[in-house]
């Protein structure tokens, strides 16, 4: 049984593209993330916190905007098109979620796609459906693909098993596992809590990936001996006064069987942030070509 | 065994929206759609040509431009972005497929999202991965949605088998079908040709749709008892010297099994024109409401 160690991979992948920074920095060229925070919901202040370290760690400037809860959309709309025409803003990223007021895709969509680093505006997301790629991928699907690929998973022919159906995860990731080559070329399942009879489901995968929100949902008996397991759950349980992380998987029962299995923490997580720094390095190269042309 | 006749389904839609229209036209609003054909490859000529026909049946006025296969990527960008601006035109159709040196994708995200009636730019895709509701989903996929509901038939909690990944029917389907409402709530699974042992997918459906662009592709033993089969496929086959169109379902052998079975033609091919008028109606209803406010 292998671990699939999201964590060491994705420092491995920090180390590439802070040579890649290097590269763009002796031609006098930093890329820069701008970050809108909004609120002090106390998740997204320690995930912003991780994405600026995480980016100071590879040499991306960062430079981010607090604005209380009661920021209107109208202001949010307003500094993205700031930012969409500021030539020293490489990608924008907007910290999920925004008040509840606020129509949080309209924000998203205000993003230019070439600075949506993130990939969850609808020009982005829309090429995930279109016969043409998206300039970004989403974060975390790429993140679980790029994890998969790196192990040496074979992806195409396989039936993958999507448990969860956001739009942060579950929708974009079915998707991008039907891209015609390697990294897809899946045949994919969508579960979520609709379906019926799950285990039906789960027990077919051969990759089986779940976002589906809660802790250890998925138990032994839901899993095929051999299959590969991805866990996107991040839940917080209070125990004897502490919190923990843990999945959408009972790690410990599953882990007996499968063939390979994430932890959480130290899985897909750091693998996400990681992909935000690749596109934020992809961003600042493009926006050099488009200069000079 | 029900056959599923969206000849007839259509033609009761189709009274409904001349309703509607004579009722706009009351108030001196004639829905109008624009249509862009280029080249003359004859399925697009009698593609448009049944498309007028059905608008000027329900009372939509249409413009068709005939273009020659040599026409820039820009000249059409241009003419998009005239009718885009033009408040006398409410829907803009670009007939598929364009000229190989044109980035179809690109023609069609030009098209401003509330004029887009056949859902297929990327902004409106996109919203079909997001949490928020794209202004238009896309014809075929809402035609064979509605083709089941007005049926009677549940899509919610069942299987539905999706056959085939293209971006105008497979993708944009199955994101459809994980909807969060009545119309949704299915446990979709996409397989296509690069999917192993396919029967075994196939034969799991409670919904089976097939669009993968092959005659007679699915078999009677590729079926469960009972299925309910959405046949997609329009393949043209000669035989004896004249040419006849059958679908990607073997509907002879396979209707004797299913519960209920759409013909080729008669079947998907109405519903989806249908859903264009429908979507056109619907935007000339809201730019009215656009144009009030």
């Amino acid at each position: 049984m292998i671990i699939l160690d999201g964590k060491t991979l994705a420092a491995k992948i920090r180390q590439e593209l802070k040579l890649e920074v290097s590269e763009l920095i002796k031609k006098n060229i930093v890329p820069h993330l701008g970050v809108i925070l909004v609120g002090e919901f106390a998740p997204s202040v320690i995930y912003v916190r991780n994405k600026e370290t995480a980016c100071a760690e590879v040499g991306i400037k960062t430079q981010t905007l607090r604005f209380n809860e009661d920021i209107t959309e109208q202001q949010l709309l307003e500094k993205i098109r700031e930012w969409n025409d500021d030539k020293t803003i490489h990608g924008i990223l907007v910290q999920m979620p925004l008040s509840k007021s606020i129509d949080e895709q309209k924000v998203l969509d205000a993003i230019k796609p070439f600075k949506d680093v993130d990939g969850l505006s609808a020009m982005n997301l829309g090429h995930l459906v279109s016969g043409k790629p998206p300039i970004f991928y989403p974060c975390t699907p790429s993140g679980i693909i790029e994890l998969l690929i790196r192990y040496g998973i074979t992806i195409e022919g396989k039936h993958c098993v999507v448990v969860g159906r956001g739009e942060l995860v579950g929708k974009p990731l079915a998707n991008m596992l039907l891209k015609k080559d390697k990294t897809g070329n899946a045949t994919v399942t969508v579960c979520h809590s609709q379906t019926q009879n799950i285990s039906n489901f789960t027990r077919q995968a051969d990759i089986l990936i779940v976002a589906i929100g809660q802790a250890k949902f998925i138990q032994k008996d839901m899993v095929k001996q051999g299959a590969i397991v991805v866990d996107v759950g991040v839940n917080r349980i209070s125990k004897n006064g502490s919190t923990k992380l843990v999945g959408d998987v009972d790690f410990d029962e599953v882990s007996k069987i499968a063939s390979a299995i994430t932890p959480v923490p130290g899985g897909v997580g750091p693998m996400t942030i990681a992909m935000l720094l690749k596109n934020t390095v992809k961003a600042a190269k493009q926006q050099i070509i488009e200069a000079k042309n």
